[in-house]
Formats: structure tokens, sequence, C-alpha cells
């Protein structure tokens, strides 16, 4: 078995050196796309949940084939629903016509706002026309859809949003990875990391993902099982909808508008 | 069973608005801080594996009981390894004295370099002395070390690197999750969320923190049983240990000058 010793170090952590400057991370950008690789852009948008994309890019970082990019409007910081800041690395303005793939995060409130950006789900739309992939996690599959990227497709979602998929014209499956054609949807958040791995082993082969698998330690012990509404039990996934009431509001409202749109694009 | 509705929310992704204004973002650190929650400091460093802070703060950001900030020396973005931007939210100079939990995620080089930076290992030492817990996720434990902050004590790490622990004067464990007092450290990268599901069951009780398992959907199926060197194997650990090299090499130039450190101070 070949190694890619490249690929390998990429795993690593050892292929880029850190920065502490932002101006030169942002300055970096041109230069750096001309690595010549083929690009993931992973859309970072504000409200977004850090993990649905950070999971996949400790994954993806490690391929060592592709150059992996946090693509927005702007190149300002975007800030989660808890605060935490992630800073772009490329606009969509800077974003090549054809990348590898194009993958969407998940959210609450924040994840219902793009689904109403003309900007956003017009990018979705045109680089998603000619991805290799086209990828979400958790309820970043809602985007991909108002986007028209999934209408009668199976794809998969965040469990409390799951079905609502159907309001789009999509078929809603009970699974955490599902792939129809070049469309890979993830379930909730940690869904992430197990869409990832199934993805490298597509990307370069499986015996390089279970090397990608080592690397981040994925050996999971969960103190609890509590990762699924039927493990939760009643009382926790009661907790966990009650507590999403705001957002299955607001998602009663935008789901309409969206379908409505796709109807008549 | 009481549910604090705040927390739940928190945990939903809906407590706080998401913002594109990186400036705002900065300048609402005083503010913020008036909040009056106890407070939870994650060091963000150039080269750190963003995954090791990202996975656990996804569970902190839950709580609904704290604040969490990423510290740094400066408000500047600091850069992982693989390129990926996180904005420090609050600076060295602006953490109180007192904090309720420190936590340091690993890296590769990056985390030696911090190692042997004073004005981190002055910083954590001094805060990690009155915090009530003192936490680590990956390579992140050689940092607390390199700190005077587990002499004597069990701890874990990053499987490549825990048996380096015992340099620094710690006894490594080989567990997901260790806890030696108010020390509690976890293995590598994705063990994150096992040791912040662990945490949050101590702040704030089992049933929320199965809330907030459920929330992350944390259910994992991993395609591939190699998240481990036992599971991995031998041929994709040998990969590995050869792409680790450089990391292994630096490190045995750097534990040393750190045992030396801790020998003088």
């Amino acid at each position: 078995m070949a190694i890619d010793r490249r690929s390998v170090l990429a795993a690593a952590g050892l292929g880029v050196a850190g920065s502490s400057d932002s101006a030169g991370a942002q300055t970096a950008t041109a230069s750096r796309l001309l690595s010549g690789r083929p690009l993931i852009v992973m859309l970072a948008y504000p409200g977004m949940f850090p993990l649905d994309l950070v999971g996949p890019e400790a994954v993806f970082s490690g391929l060592g084939t592709h150059e992996i990019r946090q693509v927005w409007k702007s190149p300002d910081t975007v800030t989660s629903g808890s605060g935490l800041g992630i800073s772009p690395t490329l606009t969509f303005a800077e974003t090549p016509e054809t990348v590898d793939m194009i993958f969407v995060p998940g959210g609450a409130l924040g994840t219902l706002r793009v689904m109403e950006d003309p900007v956003v789900l017009s990018f979705l739309a045109s680089r998603g026309a000619k991805a290799r992939y086209v990828t979400s996690v958790c309820t970043g599959s809602l985007v991909l859809a108002a986007a028209g990227l999934l209408q009668g497709r199976r794809a998969t979602s965040h469990w409390v949003a799951r079905d609502r998929l159907a309001d789009l014209g999509v078929t809603p499956v009970h699974a955490r990875v599902v792939e129809d054609g070049n469309r890979i949807t993830g379930a909730g958040v940690t869904a992430g990391l197990d869409f990832a791995l199934t993805l490298a082993s597509r990307l370069v082969g499986e015996t390089r993902a279970r090397a990608l698998q080592l690397n981040i330690e994925y050996d999971p012990q969960p103190p609890f099982h509590a990762g699924s509404p039927e493990g939760a039990g009643p009382e926790v996934t009661a907790m966990m909808r009650e507590a999403y009431k705001p957002f299955i509001a607001e998602m009663d409202q935008v789901l309409p508008r969206a379908r409505q749109r796709l109807l008549v694009a």
C-alpha cells in the first residue's frame, strides 16, 4: 500500500505553519489558492453551529489532496450563536466557479436566516450545480434544499428538523449519513465526523480514512446513551423539544416561503 | 425535575444572536463579561487543532450557567495548522484572576511552541492556581504540565504523546477521560466530546448533560473501528507514527527543556 507522505503529514496537522496574524491569513488567500489542489468550500455563516463545520474540517484537513476553505460574503469574522468567532478564508467572489465539494453546516435561527438570503442561495446554487460533491451536516440540509440542490433526493438532518425536509420536496431518511448520488448529508452536529470519514474513504481510500480516524482518536466512549431521541428517552427529548420551540416556530414561517420560491424558480 | 429554560435554550443555540461584525464581537467583550456568570476560558493559540476546542465548546456553550470565552494574548485571529481561523473573544489581560475553568486544546508543533512561551505559561499558572477545574484535551495536557499544573497527577493525552507526560512528572493513564481531583484531561481530539459531557454532568447534573448530548446528536457510528492504535492495527498506526515524526522529534527537544524549567521553578 503506497503511502502519500504529504497526505499523512497533513493528517498530523504538520502541513501548514500556524500564524497569529489575521491580516496575513486574509492576504494569503490568493496565493494559497495557487496550490492547484481541488477545493472543498465550507460555508461559514453567522449563527452556524461551529462543531458542524469544525468536525468535518478536522478530517478533510488531513486528506492532503484538497485545499479546504471557509467561505462567506466577506472576510469578516462570523460569530456563532454561542459567540465563537470563525474567520472566513475565502469570499464568495474569490471562489472559483468549479469546486470539488461544497459543504453547509447547520445551526438554529442563523440557519433559517441564510435560507432566505438570496446572495447565499445563489452562491450555493451556482457552485452546487458543478461540484463533484454537494454536502451538509445537521440543518445545513435545509439550506441546500432552499438553494434547490436536494429536490427529489433522499437526505437527512438534525433529528428535530429531519422530517421537515419533506416540505421542500426532499425525502427524509433517518440515518447517520445519507448518500444519494453526489448529495451526501449527515445527521445532527457530531454526525459530521461519521459523514467526513465516509467521504474521506471515497476520496482517498479506506486505509487513509482509517489513518484519519486514528489521527483524531475517534474511539467514542460517550458517558451516556443519549445521542438520539430513542436513547435519551421521552423526558430529555421533551426538554429539548421545548428548548427548540422558538426555532421550530421560525421554521414554520420560513419553510413555506422557501417552498414557494422553489416553485416559482 | 426542574428545567432551567435558559440553560436548555442555550443548548439549542438560541441564547445569543449571531453577528458577522468582527469589530462588534471584540468590543462586546467587556459588556458581555458583565453577565456575572462563572467563566470558562479556553486557550486559543496558533497551530492548535480546532476540533480539540470546538468539540467541548459545543457542549459547554449549552450549559446556560457559564460564560465561555476563547482567550489569547491579543484579539487577533489565531490560525490552526490547517488554516482555520478562530477569533479570541477575551485577552489574557482582560481575564479575571479567578475563573471557574481553564481549558487547553492540543495540536502539534504549535502546541510545543506555547509550551515554551513564558507569557502563556504564566497566564495558565496564575489562573490554574485558583480555577475550580483545570482541564485539557489531546496534547493540551503537555501544556498544562509545562505550566506546572499537573505534577504528581494522573492525566491523559493524544495516544502518540501520552507516555511522554512522564517526562514532566505526570502519571500517564490510558483512558478516554482522566479525573484527578480538579484536573480533568481528555485523550486525543474527539475525546473532547466525552470529556465535556463528563464535566457537564458534574456542573449541571446528569439529566441536563444527557440533553446536551441529544442536542449535538452524539450517537456515534464511525464507519471504521480505527480510533485507537489497537483498533486501527499495526499498518495504519505505523503510517501515523511516520507522519508524526517531525512532531516527535521536536517534542524530544522541547520536553527536556520544559522539565528543566519545572525543576528550577
